[in-house]
């Protein structure tokens, strides 16, 4: 007897995904773990399993930071080659109950730091795709997947969803569960997804959080917007910058009605707070690889370490007050607003593979844990994306949705 | 050639520590992985490694939550047993390096929740030892460790503390490293430790936080003191408020000056605040354990799956605003005290094995994560040990270990 693979939506779309992988990825890299056979008795298994279901039949890639019971999981770290958690991530697990096909793992920098995976960007393979979700960023953009899950600590889904040219989102900070996700900082460390439009990030989204407060828009009733420099403001280019000026004009052109915001000058602060509690935090969470593990580590590693044992308690402490001070005016300042945009990313990808680029324009906004967007809307100086950022206060993801969708739409 | 263990301060400690868990665990069941054998290796290596140092040569029981690499992490559930999570959690990581014996795991709860583990109150084996870290908190009791790690989602350090009569310290929520401990709740997860005395719990505090902002009280500038109903105190019995009274008398009658303090009615919403929190959080962080290994949970923590399955987004976001609400105001209310005194439980250890009682008491100082720290002071209508719990508000440690030090030398 043979087996004959049934022939239904998830068998499909994973045939589809199987094909560009195999295709596109030796010169891409997204991947550090696929397995075409595995990913197809999976869909098989969906198919005969679910009828149907918000994320039935979609191809996920999973980043490398999450645990999965099936397939190793490294953090990208060569201390983790082949390392079997044993237990999935929470999301891992309603994914795959979702009617989701786990497809693999996408490549990740050096536990979601700076050290860069292989990934290379698809725009041009000469480009870095950003991380520290590097291979869920390039397996979207070229079109391996329509979804991919990742994370951010300081700016990594924004920044390679802006450098790939796909859509990221950043969800509020705890709404979506970090259990069985590698740890780098509980104050910062979020959980989100990169996709190819929205609608797919806010069907996952609302699927995996269950949060159905569904806001809408309409001419009568359009989104408050505003656009603002963001902290870091000062490390974007030239470039960079005239093309937000554009896309501000274009909208207002449009009939948008987009004021400026001015941020008070303390959130100014929060870049440097977001990398104190970072290195804080950092330092103390990968006791297990400083202290047992330290020839393991990359040279950016060990230097987060060293800056990390530097940082006191009452440092600590403090960068933590400065961003409480700031999320209540952030709230405050935005009680006129729905979202606010801004540049995704300071520029368009780095030229090379050794950097991923910087989160400049990306900590403080992780530090106040408001949902962030990202919309592949720019044109840099050499013809690589960037990305428009919108972000908004806390707990208040539908409503930066429907300004997302607004806009895209638009 | 025969090994000689040598004769070190480590390999003495756990030779006495080796004596009395084989003279009483039969009876009291604290441990779920014990290897004298190995315990020996581990204390003959730290004599040898490390001459001094604040742990150097403390044996060290490592709750069962908090992942080993070289001992099975089984979570106390059947679903993981013998389960190898392949990587230290990394505050046992900084004790390994701290020149502690690391002893083997002792025995929690069901996931840290209800479901009693088989471990028996040191004091009376009739009676329970609390949850969830009770195989910790009944080494310590019984002679068997000076110290042993705990953890705190509800009340699972202050309250088996105060049932087994020893010294429990939750520190404020995110001091210590949650990196490879089990997640039930990232908003309230708080890691500690159960010890012998005030003293190894501050040094065990300074060590791995390295927060060393000393706090000193004297008779000339001794600390401000109040005392309070917790939040929960309706669920306290006649008799632990009575003896809860005849302390805080016996205090005054030695020239204390301890204060009565009413707390804010919206503080009463905080238990209720707590569980709303508690349920939300575990049902989507244990998403691989209801979706994948239904049968194996216990009826207790099906229950808990079921009632967060009920919690809305909103019911979580608005539970997490009163929590934030009620620590601007204690903060404000605390201007006055370096502490208040309030009961560890809500009554004296619970008899039978059914149940590890009632964290009433606890959850507000959880949801307010502020450092707690039980001290062994009563004792209960059955002779059985209570403890008094003394709060502050978020990043006052130190102070609130000056006033523990204060009271229990009083």
């Amino acid at each position: 007897m043979t087996t004959i693979v049934q022939e239904g939506a998830a068998a499909e779309a994973v045939e589809r995904s199987i094909r560009i992988i195999k295709e596109k990825d030796a010169a891409i890299g997204a991947w550090v773990y696929f397995d075409p056979r595995r990913a197809r008795q999976v869909a098989e298994d969906v198919d005969a399993r679910f009828a149907d279901g918000p994320l039935y039949g979609v191809p996920v890639g999973i980043k490398d930071i999450f645990d999965t019971n099936d397939m190793p999981t490294a953090y990208g770290s060569s201390i983790y080659a082949g390392h079997h958690p044993g237990r999935d991530a929470a999301l891992v697990a309603q994914l795959r109950q979702s009617g989701a096909v786990v497809m693999g793992k996408t490549a990740t920098t050096e536990f979601a730091s700076p050290y860069p995976a292989r990934t290379r960007n698809p725009h041009n393979l000469g480009h870095s795709p950003g991380g520290s979700s590097s291979g869920s960023a390039a397996a979207v953009a070229s079109g391996m997947l329509p979804l991919a899950l990742g994370s951010q600590t300081l700016g990594s889904i924004i920044r390679p969803a802006s450098y790939c040219g796909v859509y990221g989102f950043k969800p509020s900070h705890g709404r979506i569960s970090r259990a069985g996700v590698l740890t780098l900082s509980d104050t910062l460390d979020t959980i989100g997804a990169l996709g190819k439009s929205v609608a797919i990030l806010e069907t996952f989204y609302r699927h995996i959080t269950g949060d159905q407060r569904i806001v809408t828009f309409s001419s009568r009733k359009p989104p408050r917007l505003a656009y603002c420099e963001a902290p870091g403001w000062e490390q974007t280019t030239q470039a960079a910058r005239d093309a937000f000026d554009r896309a501000i004009a274009k909208f207002r052109s449009k009939g948008l009605n987009i004021q400026k915001l001015v941020l008070p000058e303390a959130f100014l602060h929060l870049v440097d707070a977001g990398f104190t509690v970072h290195d804080y935090e950092l330092y103390r969470n990968f006791s297990a690889d400083r202290l047992g593990h330290w020839d393991g580590l990359s040279e950016k590693f060990k230097e987060i370490m060293r800056r990390g044992a530097k940082v006191s308690t009452s440092q600590h402490e403090d960068a933590l007050g400065i961003a409480a001070w700031c999320r209540d005016e952030f709230a405050k300042l935005m009680g006129d607003f729905d979202a606010v945009i801004t540049l995704s990313a300071t520029d368009e990808a780095p030229e090379g593979l050794d950097t991923t680029g910087s989160p400049a324009v990306n900590v403080a906004w992780t530090l106040l844990r408001g949902p962030c967007l990202s919309l592949p809307s720019l044109i840099g100086a050499q013809g690589l994306p960037i990305g428009l950022q919108l972000c908004s206060p806390q707990s208040t993801d539908s409503s930066l949705l429907a300004c997302a969708n607004w806009l895209d739409r638009g």
